[in-house]
């Protein structure tokens, strides 16, 4: 899950959500990385903040990880969701549900994928 | 966490996502009730849809849950939080982060809520 804010709350968003959750941010993996990871809570759901542009509202959105992302789009497509971008010549792709709410389809990225991920026939 | 969906959106937004996960939905608490469960996602996470006014837009709200909302309203209100609005007598209270994310603090609503809880000094 994200925690989206544009760059100029970006950094009292990260300070804040840090002190509430009593966490200390991970250092960012590059020194242009627009993510900063609180780690994971209850031992399963990670927590990042992405900066986002202007024109974006704060927002929190989800992932959903699978480990074929192309498979996993067009099975979201055929349940209602739209495609809006694909980034990192597909290896992520933007979409919006049937209301409009704006999620991702990821790679693995959680620490209980194997373990937690459902099957689809 | 919430998924919230206009009344326009909100079937086709719960039909979505419990078959985007595989779940089904729990039956509703009361005929009236604007809440829908899929229920627990690794165990530990809480995704529940609710039905709000057509003036808020799809979003997806996390809640900070604590065993004295008052206290740990006014320690975020602290640490650059807004208050909102306050429902059910002061039960639950809507506040925005620094950057204008919603978010909510709620009574304890998630079954690891005694081995995980942060106790503030």
């Amino acid at each position: 899950m994200f925690i989206d804010q544009p760059k100029s709350a970006f950094e009292a968003s990260l300070a804040f959500w840090a002190a509430a959750t009593g966490r200390t941010p991970e250092p960012p993996s590059e020194p242009d990385s627009p993510y900063r990871s609180l780690g994971l809570f209850s031992g399963q759901t990670l927590i990042e903040l992405q900066e986002v542009g202007e024109d974006t509202p704060p927002r929190v959105h989800l992932d959903v990880d699978t480990d074929d992302v192309e498979a996993e789009v067009a099975r979201l497509e055929a349940l209602g969701a739209k495609r809006v971008r694909s980034y990192d010549d597909g290896r992520y792709c933007q979409m919006v549900d049937p209301g409009g709410l704006v999620f991702c389809v990821i790679p693995p990225h959680t620490p209980d994928f194997d373990e937690q991920a459902t099957t689809w026939p």
